[in-house]
This record gives C-alpha cells, sequence and structure tokens, in this order.
C-alpha cells in the first residue's frame, strides 16, 4: 500500500471564500448549506472558485460468499448481471452519472464470475469472498491487494482530470457485510444495524441478523484493525472505495459519498487515515438503519434524504447537483458592489 | 379573471408507470422518492413517460408599504435594485435558472420606482402596495388584476414551451405580508409564524410581529376570501404567482414552489380552486418558521432541507435536478427483461 498522506485542510482559504459569500448579492447565510459546501469544498482544494464540474464515479463490483446463507432477496449471479447492465448503460448509475456529466468506471474487484467486456477494468482479487459465516471472508493480503487496487483507480480517474470523486458499488450481500463490519466498528447491536437490504421480509431480517452476529462472534475481527476486520466480515468491493477514497483525500480531491455500503467504506478509510473525513461529503440519508450510525459516527450530516436505498453510487450522484450549484454560485453572482445594491 | 378549469390528475396513468418503475432494473422502491415524484408527475401529466426537461422561471416583483414600518433589513430601493440584478444576470436566480436550462422571466408587478430595461416584462399594478398597518394594501380590482396578470404570463411561458413552472418572487418586505396573510388563512398565532426574514434581529421580530397582528386586526381579512385577504395585508407578487400556478394547473404543467413567499402565494391559489395543489411539488423547506405550517396546509412534503430563505425561486430551482433525474430514470434505464437480470 502507499504511503498516505492526507493534507490538512485549508481554513485559511475557507475563510477567505466565506468573506465573498457574504458580499454576493443575497442576505448572509441565505442560501443556507449552499453556503457551507462551497466553504468545505475551498477548504479542501485550496481554491478560491472551487469546481466540481468534471466529477467522476467508480464503481466497483464483488461477490460474497455470505450470500450462501439466503441473506439477500437476490441470488448472487445478480452481481454479474448488473455489471452487465452499467456497462450497457441501463443502470440508474449509468442515467444519473450521464445526466451529471460524470465519466463512469466501473471495476470488477471480485466477482464470482467471469465478464467479458472491453469496458470493464478488470483486477478481481478472488471470485467473490469466502462465506464469513464458515471462514474468514479473504486472506490479509487480499484485503490490502483490495484497498490498494481501489487506491490505484482513484488516483487513475484523478490524473484523468476528474474533481470530484462518487463511490459507488454493486454485490449481491453487501448490506449483510457492511452490517458485520458497521456492527464491529460501531460497537451497537445486529439487531439496531441491520434492516431490509434491498428488500427481504421480516422473518429474512432475523436469519440476517442472526448471520451477522455469529459470523462476528465466530471471526473474531479486531476492532482496531480496519484491515483485520476486512478479512474477517469484509467485501472486496469496500475495501475497495475505501481505497479510493483515501487516494481521493490525498489529492485535496472532493469525495461524494453515497449510502450505507459506500459510507462502510468511508469508516474503513476513516480507521486507515482520519483525516480522509476532511473530504467528505455525504450524498444522502439512506433508509438502512445503519447508514444513520455509519453518518453519525462520521460526523457529518447527509444532503438528500429521499428514501433511497439502491446504492451503485446513485444517491451521490442525484445529490452533486448541489455541489455543482454550490461553485456555481460562488463563480457567478454578482456582489452587492459590483451590482451596486445598498447593503 | 378567466374561468378556471383544473383537470383532475391522471389516476391510471400513475399506476401504469408505478408498474413501469417496478419494471427496472432497481429493487422495487429502491429510488424512493425518486420513484414517487416520476409517478406524480404521470399522474399531473397524462404522460406515461412525463418530461420537465424544458423549465420556465417566473420572477414576479413588486413593493410592499408596510416596509414604511421598519420590518425589514433592507430598504424598499433594494426591490428595484434586485430586478436590475436580475436583468443582468448577477443574482442567484440566475446562475441557478441558468444551470437547470430554464428560461428565466422577471415580471414588474408593483415595483415601487420605474425601471427602464427592455428585458422586464412591465405589468405595474401600482407602484408597491399601501402601508396595510394604516390602510388596505390594494383595492379589491388590483388584487384580481394581479391574479390575472400571473395567469397571463404563467400561460404566456406554457404557451411558448415550457414543461415545468418554477416560480419567484423579489419584494423587500414580502415575509411581513407572506405571514399576514398566512396567520389569516391558517388561524394560527403571529408570534409561531414570524421568523427573521431576510437578516432582521430579535427586537425587530417583536415589533414585525406587532405591526402584523395590529394589521390584522385592523383590516380584518374575510378568511374565506382570498381576494379580500390580497386586498388587505397582501402583496402584488403573492397574488400574481398564485394566478401563474393556476394557469399552469389548468395545463396539466407541473408547478415547483419555492420557500414562504412563493407557498404563501399557492396557499391562496389554494383557496381559488383547490385542485391547483395537485399539480404542486415543494422544492425545499426554508428556515422561515411559517414556511413549515403553510407546507403543512397544503400537504405537501418538500424535497430538500437544506437551511435556505432566499427566495426569489432559488430553492425550487436547486430542488429541479431531483424532478429531472427521476424523469430520466423511468425514461432511459433498462428493465430487468431488457436486461436479460434474474428478477
Amino acid at each position: 500500500m502507499p504511503t498516505i498522506s492526507i493534507p490538512m485542510l485549508n481554513d485559511e482559504m475557507g475563510a477567505i471564500v466565506k468573506n465573498y459569500v457574504d458580499s454576493l448579492t443575497k442576505p448572509p447565510g441565505s442560501l443556507g448549506r449552499l453556503e457551507e459546501l462551497v466553504i468545505e469544498l475551498a477548504k479542501m482544494t485550496s481554491d478560491p472558485f472551487p469546481e466540481v464540474a468534471r466529477p467522476g464515479v467508480l464503481v466497483f463490483a464483488a461477490d460474497h460468499g455470505v450470500t450462501a446463507e439466503g441473506i439477500s432477496a437476490f441470488p448472487q449471479e445478480v452481481t454479474k448481471q448488473m455489471v452487465e447492465n452499467f456497462l450497457n448503460g441501463g443502470a440508474a448509475i449509468n442515467v444519473f452519472s450521464k445526466y451529471i456529466g460524470a465519466s463512469l468506471k466501473v471495476v470488477d474487484i471480485g466477482v464470482s464470475a467471469d465478464i467479458e467486456q472491453d469496458k470493464l477494468i478488470c483486477q478481481k482479487v478472488r471470485y467473490g469472498t469466502a462465506n464469513f459465516y464458515k471462514e474468514n471472508a479473504m486472506s490479509i493480503y487480499e484485503a490490502i491487494k483490495a484497498i490498494q487496487i481501489g487506491y490505484e483507480q482513484g488516483q487513475k480517474m484523478i490524473n484523468d482530470g476528474i474533481n470530484c470523486l462518487i463511490l459507488g458499488e454493486m454485490g449481491i450481500g453487501n448490506t449483510t457485510t457492511s452490517s458485520a463490519i458497521l456492527a464491529v466498528i460501531s460497537g451497537e447491536s445486529v439487531e439496531k444495524l441491520v434492516g431490509r437490504g434491498t428488500g427481504i421480509k421480516s422473518e429474512k431480517i432475523i436469519h440476517k441478523q442472526q448471520i451477522i452476529k455469529k459470523a462476528i462472534y465466530e471471526r473474531k475481527p479486531n476492532v482496531e484493525d480496519p484491515v483485520d476486520i476486512l478479512s474477517k466480515v469484509g467485501g472486496l468491493e469496500i475495501a475497495g472505495m475505501a481505497g479510493a477514497m483515501l487516494a481521493a483525500a490525498s489529492n485535496r480531491t472532493p469525495i461524494l459519498v453515497d449510502g450505507f455500503i459506500s459510507t462502510t467504506a468511508a469508516l474503513v478509510a476513516k480507521m486507515i487515515s482520519s483525516q480522509v473525513t476532511d473530504y467528505m461529503f455525504i450524498g444522502h440519508r439512506s433508509v438502512e438503519p445503519g447508514h444513520h450510525i455509519a453518518i453519525e459516527l462520521l460526523g457529518k450530516k447527509p444532503l438528500l434524504d429521499l428514501g433511497m436505498r439502491l446504492g451503485e453510487g446513485s444517491g451521490a450522484a442525484v445529490a452533486f447537483p448541489l455541489l455543482q450549484s454550490a461553485t456555481l454560485m460562488l463563480k457567478e453572482m454578482a456582489t452587492f458592489t459590483s451590482a451596486g445594491i445598498s447593503n
């Protein structure tokens, strides 16, 4: 793994931009959260007129051996089928990426089947994780490799010119994996964290909770060690997203986090390097109950609250226009002086 | 005033679109509010693939005689100056309209000064309202005329091709006017409704509350009669917005309502023809305390909650990408069948 060095926020630039925002032709503070967003962006980017006009969506796909325990409403093969849907442009994240003008990259970091497609970035660490109800999800080496691949793919998108990174994922069973990771990190009860996932019924929720509880009891992940947690109850796409977030923060590139899975990855990234959260916005509050807890642990406030729970990066992409609106406000509005208005 | 005939929502089309949304490649319901939005749009427009891709922003500007009582943080001349700012492209609503690709029209329906600008639609009913602390704000004739102008301007934008109407306003003092109207309509205490407006301090809030209470006591607006309320404690831009909303609903054109002033206008429109609310979305929840009450009276749920309180239509314009995202989801996503995915 490369040495991770995340720069401090530029508070001085934040103060400069705050002053400038107050000179724009509107009552001070009247654009609420949009004003805060652009000040945060200025601190992140060190730019008096920060831009996010070239967003990139990076989707990591992987399978989860724990699906063998019947914890998901969809069969495992849907991961592969949805990746093909991404590559053919038919998924929600394709539609929203296109609308916001984002470049979209899909990384196979551990789908359990081979996918032959030129547009797919194939960086498979293994064919899905092992079933963590019965054994460790992956080796320590594989967990580190997945983080590293994520870091490299994030860095590559930034080198290619994106200036805002949206993380997405696809992996049938990954709300179970995220719930297990979050239960370990937060110390909260599994009952409090586990909801409907992609849409399972209540008897299945109890089953899902029992699988997670037993898995944590058996695997005994070390709460201090993010790589140990990933290797025992983790997912390859979650490791990849965490790595990509670290790359973005290292480059002062704002990160737009999506829902439950993505926020769990953010918590893993935070354990690796706590300053990474300085560069994060949370796109939306998911209906997944664990998401509220994960957001609180990150110390963040989501932008949207629209009852979404799809993943893929969809909620973050839908929230992106708020960041863009904030930067345009700063760049294009007149000041009281330039417009000759009584202040 | 033209006879107002608002068509019923097309519930059958809503059911058709709901079924289709459930066939798209995502777990049913997982796009939350976006799914509801597109179903509502289908009911409004009677279109199986509703579109909002040509939004129009219609801003009404007028002055308020009650500013003589010192209820605003800004002097009355700022209304004219901000209208000029709109025409020169420097205000928040210009920036957000441009970003969402909306056509923007500004109507002088009662600014207290003359504004010479080709781009301005001059439909001045009078030079600002009278000070309703001391006399009726306008005549019954003027109130009707302002509604009618609003209706005509809304109809004109629709004739010109817009398919989603965003209403905005500018008028120093208009939170006082809106609070007075809302106090009459809701029966709530003025203390509960009156907040900071564009940014006044607490002793001024008490003063503002007293002015409103005394005005309502003296003018005795008839709670059953929207035109009487407007003439006694109303504003010309509020009447204009109400008229434009009625025009949009008559044409099955979705209406995106902004903040406190705009929602008060929506309540006035509802009193004129209650079905108008079928065609409304509320863009955001403002920090103005009366806004919560106004939204509840409309029976709506705002899309955003970002601590905004600028007006001009800015919050609605910032929320617009959510409507657009919902329509694109419907139009562009693959179905389980077309993508060959196990459902």
